[in-house]
């Protein structure tokens, strides 16, 4: 047995409760090494006198590694518990003193591995309609413009146009609620919207005034007639809530500019000096851009007022949740405060993290629910637009990324193939339609939640920022093949309720093949793609070279 | 390369800040598997660009893994990293895609390692008066009865007679009181002892009331003396904080038992039923004993009133810091909220976890500043009194054990060698002086601080609860050769001002020598532990069969 890969991590996505009575425990061990893995077991105040031993299925594949699993129903929840190996020749025992051929139970208490209680409040909930949501990102100068009382004059982009950093093309709030219906029927239920609030910019990561809407994009009563009609019909709305920085016009910072250290705010600045000055640079900002001074969140006073907004447009605007900008740079003290605040007043608010990397300590409950999986991006780009990975490695990657979260969280990711911040993955798959729409079909079906940014159903190109934010066309809306595809997609999503738990991903025999197949509350689910150069084979079923297939409940429906 | 051993965790013991500007980056891998270590880094806005390249060093070795490690000072703390390895013959880079023989750096934003920005709010900062500190934990009943004008019926143990587990001995506060210029001159400058409040047994683990003194044990007039005559001393005290459960005797838990439901106190206990029963049991409670019920610690009202009692003794009284009992019973949420409360009204209280397992969770900078290190206790024992453990083993498991958790909480962590709630250590070791002698030089050297039980410095013998709960014998005191050479050992300590960082422990190439080589910021030291049954050599030092050896600037001390 390969000693060195063994690893559990207690109280972490390797042992998570979830309810006040389950429990999922995972292994990992090095890939195709071990033959049978076990879970020795029992309430941690008996463990040397009655424990009890269940087998663990074999549940990711990754590139190095495979993870067993197991969920375990216990009425005692102080669980104890060691892992019981065989590799076909030998057995281990292993515990938090590694892999031994024996074990004293007697003193176990010092090395097993437990779960001491299973505290309601430490319990990450699956929030069941961010599991189930289909997004739809809108970055919304560049979606559509219906506002005929708005000023127009700073309006610099014409219609389709190739927007530049400093492009205004006139999108507004009231654009959005003329195409919610188109939205709807392309299967979306949810919008994710980039910041809304008064900025000069036309991204507006740049905040001014966080407590007005920016009047390009409307008023405060659009915001509401917005989120009432999207309700009415179903739908929910997320929007970006900037609080790792802010414009430097903000009143705040302005102070400190004017008052230096006798400002009030001097403290809510991460400023060396008497007043923030630029050249040379004595202030904290984002990435940089002198012109985006950083909040000093791990001020309580900071985190009060920037939690206020937060909650406001939760109790004000009945906003069904924050996607969190650059969450990263934030100190975690500060995300479990937003959390407590944000759950307080709404208790199925998501709130979905801006962490492009491994982001396990902001996932444990306490913070967010989510994060904007960017590595399922990249692994997308890898195998759908880079020609890097073949249907193994593929393989590999989805299940080590799912291996680095818990179920829970895994439920609720929120998976994106591009965003405001990537190169379109249309242009990305050099506009290989086949390519694109078998990654659509991936997204939409790979356990979480697929966000699709506007224009995705009309094939819009673009490179990196800006050349992404082009203005929706909607000559090609509504109906073209790609919608119907995107509509065909979500319907299954919906028809079937997936979870991540039974979810197999590997690849066929032959190696042209990505296959997954999942287990779903109302239905059974198996996508193939093959992205090689010729037809491929999983058992019965074959793909030509470049296509998909889905099959529902052993039925074929795309 | 073995491929299988590479571990490293973002926002971990494997990487954690230390001050606004400085982070500390480790890196596992097989043991004597690489010969270099290279971090490669950069702030994350440019790491295409312009990354840097350092050598790491190699700082601990455990069983199976080398751990290598390096300390950053950073101007801007926006950290991305990748490591670059050579094993002899191939490089190496590693990164979230694991190991590879390139790296694209233009899209590193995908992969690499980060720590996005060091938050003030998220460090965990070392309380230096804990790291320096020697403990004296005394069980009360059991230490001195000094107070003459309490009642004494309940006494129903001989001083000195073997006890049970009802057994009442008539220790006091003012027992201690008497006795601490004695603590003190043994070198002890911090006392921890077990509860103090309103309970029936002679532990006081069952309390019915947090905010009376047992009158056994004394008044608050008597704590407050004991406070303010050890301060005097410049010594400090941390009392036990009893939150997981709680007498059956409790006002709150007799409310619930009479008014069933209708109790205001329903939900502060989980009971299932109308009322609390005990057969069957249908509420929680402690360790299946039916006289301690669980605090539901998951209820707002329940964590506010057991803080409030945190904070009375605090600001009352001004102890230093709570003991935590059962800690890991207790959600996170509630430790999170306590260290706020804590911290805010006594900056430099301490916090110490009863966690027997890895802790790593709860001393991320947001609940404990430690834990009482009973995996040491069991390393300990394993090599010096169960013979299981050869040099090798014994510095292997010390390197895993200092591996777990950050250089911070290595250097404030409580480590002992028994307690009242195992065996007493010098009847672990069959009485063996020798052995028993080298054991407190490696508990009082090691990183972090060292708590004897009381009676250590006399030879007290004793087996599991309540046999290692015996009347102190004040007529082997104070002054014996053990009392002697814990005074030595802990000058030593004191007058180097030891820290984690630069710590080796190795086994000598003869393995019959345990050696650990530390830095302090006043002196160096070094600790030779021969537990073997020949003499054995580290270069030119010789230590006999069952004796040590302690070089201080490498002059021989002990």
């Amino acid at each position: 047995m390969n000693q060195f890969a063994l690893l559990h991590i207690t109280d972490s996505a390797y042992c998570f409760p979830t309810s006040e009575h389950e429990i999922v425990i995972r292994l990992r061990t090095a890939r195709d090494d071990i033959q049978k893995a076990w879970i020795v077991f029992e309430s941690k105040y008996v463990i040397g006198e009655s424990q009890k031993k269940e087998l663990m299925r074999k549940e990711l594949s990754g590139e190095l590694y495979d993870y067993y699993s197991i969920t375990l129903t216990l009425q005692d929840t102080r669980l104890a518990y060691i892992f019981y190996l065989y590799d076909g020749k030998d057995y281990y025992y292993f515990s938090e003193d590694g892999a031994t051929s024996t074990y004293d139970f007697t003193k176990g208490y010092y090395n097993f591995f437990q779960y001491p209680y299973i505290n309601t409040a430490d319990i990450l909930k699956k929030e069941e309609w961010l599991s189930q949501a289909c997004f739809y990102q809108i970055f919304i100068d560049r979606f559509l413009m219906e506002d005929n009382d708005k000023d127009k004059s700073y309006i610099n982009l014409k219609w389709g146009d190739i927007p530049n950093p400093k492009s205004f093309a006139g999108g507004d709030i009231k654009g959005i609620i003329s195409k919610l219906d188109y939205i709807k029927q392309l299967g979306c239920d949810a919008l994710y919207l980039t910041p809304i609030f008064k900025s000069p910019s036309n991204h507006k990561y740049d905040i001014v005034d966080y407590f007005e809407i920016d009047r390009q994009f409307g008023t405060k009563e659009d915001l509401k007639s917005l989120v009432e009609e999207l309700h009415k019909k179903g739908m929910r709305i997320v929007l970006d809530a900037v609080f790792n920085h802010v414009s430097e016009l903000n009143d705040k910072f302005q102070d400190c500019i004017e008052k230096g250290k006798d400002s009030e705010y001097f403290d809510w600045f991460v400023i060396k000096g008497d007043r923030p000055e630029k050249k040379p640079l004595n202030y904290e900002v984002f990435a940089g851009c002198k012109y985006m001074p950083k909040w000093n969140t791990s001020n309580p006073d900071v985190q009060k007022y920037l939690i206020s907004i937060a909650t406001y447009y939760i109790k004000e605007f009945d906003i069904d949740g924050w996607r969190l900008d650059v969450s990263d740079e934030i100190s975690h003290d500060f995300w479990r405060r937003f959390r407590k605040e944000v759950k307080a007043v709404k208790e199925d608010a998501v709130i979905i993290g801006e962490n492009w990397h491994d982001a396990s300590n902001y996932l444990r409950g306490d913070q967010y629910d989510s994060i904007m999986n960017y590595a399922f991006t990249k692994a997308a780009l890898d195998y759908f637009a880079y020609d890097k990975f073949d249907a193994q490695s593929m393989s590999n990657k989805l299940n080590d990324i799912l291996a680095r979260n818990s179920d829970t969280v895994n439920d609720m990711m929120l998976n994106l193939l591009d965003s405001h911040d990537t190169d379109r993955f249309f242009s990305e798959v050099h506009e290989n339609k086949d390519s694109f729409k078998a990654a659509l079909a991936l997204l939409y079906l790979f356990p979480g939640s697929p966000s699709i940014f506007y224009g995705t159903e009309c094939y819009t190109v673009g490179g990196y920022d800006p050349d992404c934010r082009r203005c929706m066309d909607w000559d090609k809306t509504p109906d073209n093949e790609l919608s119907e595809l995107i509509k065909k997609l979500s319907n299954v999503r919906k028809n079937s309720r997936l979870s991540f738990s039974g979810t197999n991903i590997y690849a066929s025999s032959d190696n042209k093949l990505l296959c997954m197949k999942r287990h779903g509350q109302d239905a059974d689910i198996a996508l193939y793609i093959n992205q090689s150069d010729s037809s491929g084979q999983d058992n019965e079923i074959m793909v030509e070279a470049g296509k998909f297939k889905l099959f529902v409940n052993g039925g074929v429906v795309l």
